[in-house]
């Protein structure tokens, strides 16, 4: 494969963005990948790996001479990762992004980019339980969508690159309405964890006197709160990211709960099982 | 091992039954066991496999000169079964059940119970997705728990011999009040259900456009609703036999939420973590 872009530079070279790097090497899709990265060791480490050509401390310089800058640090943090470096980019340079909410990182992302420069929002849809470059592996977005958020402001080309990159690295490339992708999450992902919280935070209240009730589940309770063990401080960042999709989503969870409480309360047969029904049935067909 | 009882008769010879059976005779705790089963071809099946050694379509002449009864049917029938039995059993015929659900079982068999007769109710905390007498085996129970809930009507030495079918079939036995029982398991079984089946309902409501939501998840949302493919009639059977308690768990479970969700509506960060980390450490620290 020809170069898609000469330099690439990651800003964040954990799990995604060390993926990425692996990725696009192995499909010999860009010259030189240079890391950035505040964790040092996390830095070194990706370098005798050799997930990155080069490395640096301070994105500033990092990211000087990039045709392309991938910025993968944890969602809340993807502005202020972009406002630090935008006066250093090259003219030309595109900017994207590996962030699970788009919207609000897509306007504020518009609004600080430098006359010259290209942004397009971007969310593989990969991941795994583990974390930093030494998890990462060519292989995560192979065959995963990547979504991305262009607007009317994106840069057409840059948009077509940066496509190029994902299906370089194995990904399958959409793009959709930043808004539509945070409603689409909300429902899919944010609320599915939002429910597993509660529900462990319910179980946790109700054992409050120590029975350790848990002892009694055959396992169908560990699994089903699987992703209750996640990371806390990065559902903080996405609650509050896609803080209006959320609300939305919650409270359409909500009105179901209620209309099955409804149900169990009045003794309604026939409405249990018609509910349970519909349910297993738009899971069933749909998975 | 001494018989610990001659003539076991067995109603419903499916997943629970065919294996309680297949795990007493492994064990030589029970001469002869009957099946009896309103599904004819299930029941040949059970005796084709050797599940048990004899078999009957009628249950009052299934029962009668054995000395105890195990009653494994859905959970909404089983004071129905009970009642037909009822007259039909030998004195001193012990019965018991396997239902998820335990106070209105065991307050309805109490009632029903012929002088002379004994009842302990039981719950075998085990099972797989399958179902018949096909799907049986011997080990389902192993090491798993059984919740026996005798109450101050309970005859002791009934209670003793259950417990002792039960280790028999591998199963470390516990007691406790039948209430308790039922809350525990609102909690931790049947609110997880109604929650995923409720979330599943939600998405499919936010899918009514028929955008096929669905297709953005890489797994996590089909695997954390896994249990809303449940059986529809056996989950209408448990939130009706479990109301009140179930009721209670959805409201503690719903105040959880609405906390979370006025943190979420406040972009109160701290609150979000602090709701987040007290969730995943009461999750990783007991499981």
């Amino acid at each position: 494969m020809p170069f898609i872009i000469d330099r690439l530079a990651i800003i964040g070279v954990g799990l995604i963005g060390g993926s990425f790097a692996r990725a696009l090497r192995q499909a010999g899709a860009v010259k030189t990948i240079v890391g950035i990265d505040r964790d040092a060791s996390n830095l070194q480490q990706a370098l005798s790996l050799g997930v990155v050509d080069e490395i640096s401390g301070n994105p500033c310089q990092g990211v000087r001479g990039a045709d392309a800058v991938f910025i993968s640090v944890p969602v809340c943090s993807i502005p202020a990762a972009f406002q630090e470096i935008a006066a250093s980019l090259d003219p030309g340079c595109i900017v994207t992004d590996g962030g699970s909410v788009k919207a609000g990182i897509v306007s504020s992302c518009e609004e600080l980019l430098p006359q010259g420069s290209h942004f397009v929002g971007g969310h593989p849809i990969a991941g795994t339980e583990h974390s930093g470059a030494a998890a990462s592996f060519a292989a995560l977005f192979r065959g995963k969508r990547c979504i991305l958020t262009p607007t009317a402001n994106t840069d057409a080309e840059a948009l077509t690159i940066v496509s190029r990159l994902w299906e370089a690295a194995g990904a399958e490339v959409c793009t959709m309405d930043a808004q539509r992708h945070d409603r689409i999450f909300a429902e899919i992902s944010h609320l599915p964890h939002m429910v597993a919280y509660s529900l462990v935070h319910a179980v946790g209240t109700a054992d409050a006197e120590g029975e350790n009730i848990l002892s009694y589940t055959a396992g169908g309770f560990r699994d089903f709160t699987r992703i209750a063990s996640s990371d806390p401080v990065m559902w903080r960042d996405i609650a509050l990211m896609n803080r209006t999709a959320l609300l939305a989503s919650i409270d359409g969870f909500s009105s179901s709960l209620e209309v099955l409480r409804t149900s169990i309360e009045q003794g309604d047969g026939a409405g249990l099982a018609d509910f349970f029904t519909r349910a297993k049935r738009f899971r069933d067909g749909i998975i």
